[in-house]
């Protein structure tokens, strides 16, 4: 991510890029075209200086539910909003690299979504197919890099909300497993599993950024046996229902590591999906009542005003979950977590679609949960099994992005970012013998 | 723990004392005296081959929510009673050292009370003084162990089970922390921070009895920085009521260590009574719900026969503790336990009463759950922060056992035998001069 353009000429062209994109649900609060000019002349001396500054050069959105000091924090609920006085951790970290922040984005509200379309500041529309949704619950953030709006922006994964959207724009979304990037200054979700994630057009800068992001990796990343890569890769058939066309998109996408050199093998499912199920049918979702509930109620008490319904109906139904429960779902979590982990062996990764359809805003509309509960098989678990992922493009079907996921253990970021480059960048073609 | 007798004379004198002492309430299923003299002929009959048993000769006790195979786990409720099929790892592991079981215990019913009296099976008299509590839940355990029937007897310790009754028994309790012994073959309290804990009547034995239960400690223990042991000891005004002459006898316990050369220092014990309080005020008692509410609300609505009232009470107010609060109380516990660790910095040890008072049966009657939670105030918190502990005889006020506790970080049990030591054994007198 080197400095191309001078900071300031490239803001300049960043907001010519919004008037010329029309598209205003994609933001909470967009700063002023002045003010957001003011500050990357400071970035330009400093790297006329002889300042190294990675982000030099780079603008980047914050996802409505992350502190950028001065913008209201919203968590898409105008309600709810606060004027931080600092940026969080992560947001600080990428300035001092340089980058200008454009302002909060849009998302579904208090990060409970995949679709993007829960939110009192409008649903916000496909990159690609504008009757189609963003995905959430990070759309707002998603849609500015896939338009080419910002070079990077920040989004909070909890059950997919960093990557689904990734998918459904045809962008890189790379999830740090949960305790790799500060969370402070975030308005918590789930808050013992959400992560700060991060969106770019390409797998190196969102790489380039999470080390930018990231606490300070362990001293040695997990072993790995010496040999070819590893890759566990699930049936097609032992998918499930997929839209149209992407079972074969995703066997192409197997198929082009096998090429690349990669061993394929095969696992089997089950504790991964017993565990996507367990964060939104059992207890786990009362977490979010921790977090937001009681202004939830005192706001749905008042009216409701600037409440999305679907998000005031999940949270409100996991006020009366019981704590036995929650006892119960965590231990059968760790009984899950060990099976996963055993199905997952010595691979590098799990390779998985990273969603399973991509719908209309009338075909959410006409099934809001369930809608949005198809979006999320595959995304719901890496969190609660302590995991990190990298959603990244992998061809169109039918016109519209298709994207695969690459799940793997914790502190194997890095890792799974090379493997996504097989992916990625043109195939090293191997020679055959024989 | 060398043989001094053999096995088969050992089994005999245990049965003659068992006789002797008339305490029959000690037991839930004492093994006829018949079947217990067959087993210990073979291990006498191991020894004279040549092989190592370094409990050969010893005789111990089990509390009755630890499955011993053959005899029912009753957890102190007969209705509840399963016949397993093997034993707990915990004695499975003492066995194979070559001590021999005498029977399971008595206690505190599903362990839920630090009293003794909370039993179908009868109060379980003090073993030095008959009209007050022996303690619990673990009550059966230690008055095996100070009656001299025992040598050894298996505990478990949530909120101070493997301790308090330790303490008014006058013997040593040691518990390790959460997950350095195994836990299955248990009847869960909480389950996610039960320990299987340890009575002897020395120092010594409670610890190489720990050394064969616990599984292989990690590499090396926390490292401690060089010079004498620092023992952080609360002002005795900090420590609230005590029985008359208790603060007396636990400043006369630090005045020994400093005698023995460890450096004392003050801490601030608010981050671990916050958290004492914690275990019984807020949501985690519903942990207990989860692991044994079913039963008890089915019990008690085919009209409780064998359910103590008070067990019973505790356990179905539980049911309703929403998931939320735990979650709210997780986070809180998170925040209070990098207190307490801060407060404890480079101290080997905490040093503090093991408990508050030594109550009658009439005193508990007129108070069960004030006067049982006047008991827990200092144990309530060390496995919640997931610390270790050992409670050990300090003297005697007006002719009843007085006893302190040695709390640390996990993985030093061995470091706090040794502070124990300092304790029980003739101290070592420095010269001073000057």
């Amino acid at each position: 991510m080197s400095a191309v353009v001078t900071a300031v000429e490239r803001v300049r062209r960043a907001y010519a890029r919004i008037a010329a994109a029309d598209r205003p649900e994609v933001w909470i609060d967009l700063r002023p075209q002045a003010e957001a000019e003011a500050e990357p002349a400071l970035v330009d001396a400093r790297v006329a200086a002889g300042e190294h500054l990675p982000l030099a050069g780079t603008v980047c959105a914050v996802k409505g539910n992350i502190d950028v000091a001065g913008l209201p924090t919203t968590a898409g609920c105008p309600g709810y909003a606060y004027l931080p006085e600092r940026d969080a951790p992560a947001v600080a970290r990428l300035r001092a690299a340089g980058t200008v922040v454009l302002g909060t984005t849009n998302l579904d509200q208090f990060a409970t979504g995949l679709v993007g379309t829960r939110s009192p500041y409008g649903a916000v529309r496909n990159a690609l197919a504008p009757e189609r949704i963003a995905g959430g619950s990070s759309s707002g953030s998603a849609v500015a890099v896939a338009l080419g709006i910002a070079d990077l922006a920040l989004g909070t994964d909890t059950a997919g909300s960093g990557r689904v959207p990734a998918a459904l724009n045809g962008i890189v979304g790379l999830k740090p497993a949960p305790g790799r990037v500060p969370t402070e200054g975030v308005v918590p979700a789930c808050a013992s599993v959400d992560c700060v994630s991060v969106f770019a057009r390409t797998v190196d800068e969102a790489e380039a950024a999470l080390r930018l992001l990231a606490d300070p990796a362990p001293a040695a990343p997990p072993a790995r046996r010496p040999g070819p890569w590893r890759i566990a890769v699930p049936a097609a058939a032992r998918l499930g229902t997929l839209a149209d066309g992407w079972a074969e998109a995703f066997t192409a996408a197997a198929d082009r590591f096998a090429a690349a050199g990669a061993d394929l093998r095969d696992l089997d499912l089950t504790p991964f999906d017993r565990v996507a199920a367990m964060l939104y049918e059992g207890a786990f979702v009362a977490e979010r009542y921790t977090a937001v509930g009681e202004f939830v109620d005192a706001l749905a008490e008042k009216g409701g005003d600037g409440l999305d319904p679907v998000v005031a109906g999940i949270i409100g139904a996991a006020r009366d979950l019981p704590a036995h429960r929650l006892y119960a779902d965590l231990a059968e979590l760790d009984r899950l977590r060990a099976l996963a982990l055993a199905q997952l062996g010595d691979a590098d990764a799990l390779l998985l679609p990273t969603t399973t359809w991509h719908p209309t805003f009338a075909e959410v509309a006409a099934d809001p949960v369930g809608g949005n509960a198809r979006l999320g098989r595959f995304t719901n678990s890496a969190n609660l099994l302590g995991l990190c992922a990298v959603a990244v493009p992998a061809g169109t079907v039918r016109g519209l992005p298709f994207g695969v996921m690459l799940v793997g253990r914790a502190d194997t970021e890095a890792r799974l970012c090379t493997l996504a480059r097989l992916l990625t960048e043109p195939p090293v073609r191997l020679a055959v013998f024989g």
